[in-house]
């Protein structure tokens, strides 16, 4: 059985070298399965690199010569990848991915394309990277009702974050040194605007609930407008400014099942198992109706741990070769993911009022009854609660008739 | 396809319930294989039981029932465990159990039989209740050599020593409460001086080190002698005490390759993911070359969640009837489990002293350095450090060598 890698890059690369170093162990685990390594695809070449010679650039080659069973995916985004992969799993051949972009916004289409073909598309390195996450949950589905998942799952922002709690950063200065540390790109985007949290959520949630929630469909906020006066005010409560994906099961009024799917800042209580994940670090948190909650806690990402899933995945196929893998999700109808607004929630505030006094009393009868916070060192006129429970939609309109300028909004978890 | 239960007891009875109300996703989950309860084997009747019908009392009926693919096990013990798993195995029919006792005693010999037969042994309860571990180590070990493995393993000496470090109770009160509220047994031996976390480190490191460990090899402390006084020492160095199952690859002298296994009352530092499980959760942390640290947490123990787990394994069972779950250990020679004074560690010691300046002087000089402790209201002459990092023998024997009594002796850890 030869493999292909598609993208000679960072994991690509350690997955080539991951398979030479275990080559006998991996013969034994794939159950005696010969794998090779066949082919390189990548537009560069790596004169002097120790696989230069399985360097190729034209993908046909991979894609018509049957010898090559699974073909590994890691060049990321969409562009190449989509067509690439599509083709493969056309051909019949198994193909295993740690491009999240991909899953995320391809999976129901790949996974059907891969069904009719009884082929393996594997993606357990596109979540969590090295943590194992996907196939845990299949096997949690099993013999359980899966409502919620939770999950801290980009390292970059929770890097950021944890600068801010433990030692008082400011965002800026946080990201800086994420940056010099390697751990946030220059362009850093897609990490700190929440998007690339929101695939990952996305396919946590198309996977537990068996219905495609595509990443267009998800509320996505990040931690830019997160502030030192926040994480003070979260310490004052009783916890710390999580990044989470967050996706729940819910029924709305005419009984069709709906999820909601947000990704954005969260007030963690410190007792939290969520509340202790620092620096890099994913944990990923599942509510199942027989297990409770169960949470899973590794490195996010890197170049190791994501080529070592991609890895385990590549066995994985070469043991279940024409054996469906049973997981998987179907289209959604329209209206499957619920308006946010409309989720349950309570919200922490911090605002400034020019009568702090008048506005706290307003605040005060409009919401019923507050949790007022304080900190060290506040301006004048900074006023910062937390509202009791509602829709988002009703707190957010009394919020807004107040006599205050909000200035960070954040919801409160119970996790 | 039909399937057995071996115990209609406290777990039993919530397989077979889990079994007719996922009835129908656990159809399609096992790949269409239909699955229908043919048996419950009890010595007890059930007069008046949902399942009254199905109550049988003889083995044999089970054993030459060809129709009888599958059997459950969830009698525990050895008496009656043991003889009817293997032969139920050698009869060709594949084995599910919780039980942790058959699993650490009897589970090479077992792991043999299925093999030989071409049926699954599966055992996924026996360890962490219904956190997927068993199957996620094999998944992480496709891919990594693992190193390293340290688990919170028992629910009951952790809810114990939580209610210790959070309300300050002394061992005796939080037994009792631990006992009113079910989590302890009116003997609780098993629990409280560690033989449960030792089943099931040793489950966990023939699983992740390919060898079998026995308990009878492994020293094992429980924490009955942890007193308020250790807590507040461990709080004021910086951490809590937690019941620890570790088991460490290593090389002795000759370079033949060795594991150091130990269970018994440890210091974890407060920022360790270790230390943040509190009540009756669970956790277990695996330490690979490629993946890092990776931790699981969830309910150890409990009826719906172990039976979650059962269930579980028994629809992989079905999804591969005939295929070798592609795990197990193989017996080990003598001396692969080494004498655990061998091993590196920091030791907190608490003891007294009459002369306590002069017992300081001797122990810094004997060690080198300490590190002292101190908390309030200690009494006359109680002395309290931590030693440096050296094998458990030699600080033992400089320990010994000191002018103080020592009262309490706990190993330290770096997770």
């Amino acid at each position: 059985m030869n493999v292909a890698i598609l993208g000679y890059g960072n994991i690509g690369s350690a997955v080539a070298r991951l398979f030479a170093k275990n080559h006998e162990s991996i013969r034994a685990r794939s159950m005696q399965t010969e794998l090779e390594l066949k082919y390189l695809l990548d537009v560069r070449d790596y004169p002097g690199d120790e696989y230069e010679q399985l360097i190729i650039h034209d993908f046909d080659t991979i894609l018509n010569d049957e010898s090559v069973g699974i073909v590994v995916e890691t060049i990321g985004g969409l562009k190449y990848a989509y067509p690439y992969v599509l083709a493969c799993l056309k051909a019949g051949k198994s193909v295993v991915t740690s491009n999240k972009e991909l899953v995320a916004e391809k999976g129901v289409e790949l996974l059907r394309a891969a069904q009719e073909k009884n082929v393996n598309f594997l993606f357990e390195a596109s979540v969590g990277g090295g943590i194992p996450i996907i196939r845990p949950i299949t096997q949690c589905l099993a013999a359980n009702e899966l409502d919620e998942i939770a999950g801290i799952l980009n390292g970059t922002t929770n890097f950021i974050l944890t600068c801010m709690i433990q030692d008082g950063m400011r965002f800026d200065d946080a990201l800086a040194l994420a940056q010099q540390n390697g751990y946030a790109e220059p362009d850093p985007t897609a990490d700190v605007d929440g998007h690339d949290a929101c695939r990952k959520i996305c396919i946590l949630a198309s996977l537990c609930f068996g219905k495609n929630v595509s990443p267009a469909l998800v509320h996505t906020e990040g931690i830019r407008g997160i502030t030192p006066a926040d994480v003070a005010y979260a310490a004052s409560w009783g916890g710390v400014i999580k990044l989470l994906g967050r996706a729940k099961r819910t029924a709305s009024e005419d009984t069709r099942e709906q999820v909601n799917v947000l990704v954005g800042p969260a007030l963690v209580g410190s007792r939290s198992q969520l509340a202790g994940v620092n620096d890099v670090f994913n944990a990923i948190l599942v509510r199942g109706d027989a297990i409770g909650d169960v949470l899973f806690y590794g490195r996010g990402a890197g170049q190791l741990p994501t080529a070592s899933a991609v890895m385990a995945d590549v066995i994985d196929c070469a043991k279940h070769l024409h054996a469906k893998r049973n997981f998987g999700w179907e289209e959604s109808r329209d209206g499957y993911v619920a308006d946010y607004l409309d989720a349950e929630t309570a919200l922490y505030v911090r605002s400034l009022a020019e009568n702090p006094k008048d506005a706290l009393a307003a605040a005060e009868q409009s919401f019923g009854s507050l949790q007022i916070l304080s900190r060290e060192g506040a301006p004048q006129g900074e006023i910062a609660f937390v509202t009791p429970t509602g829709t988002e939609r009703m707190l957010r309109a009394k919020l807004d008739a107040l006599p205050l300028k909000q200035e960070s909004v954040i919801r409160v978890t119970d996790y």
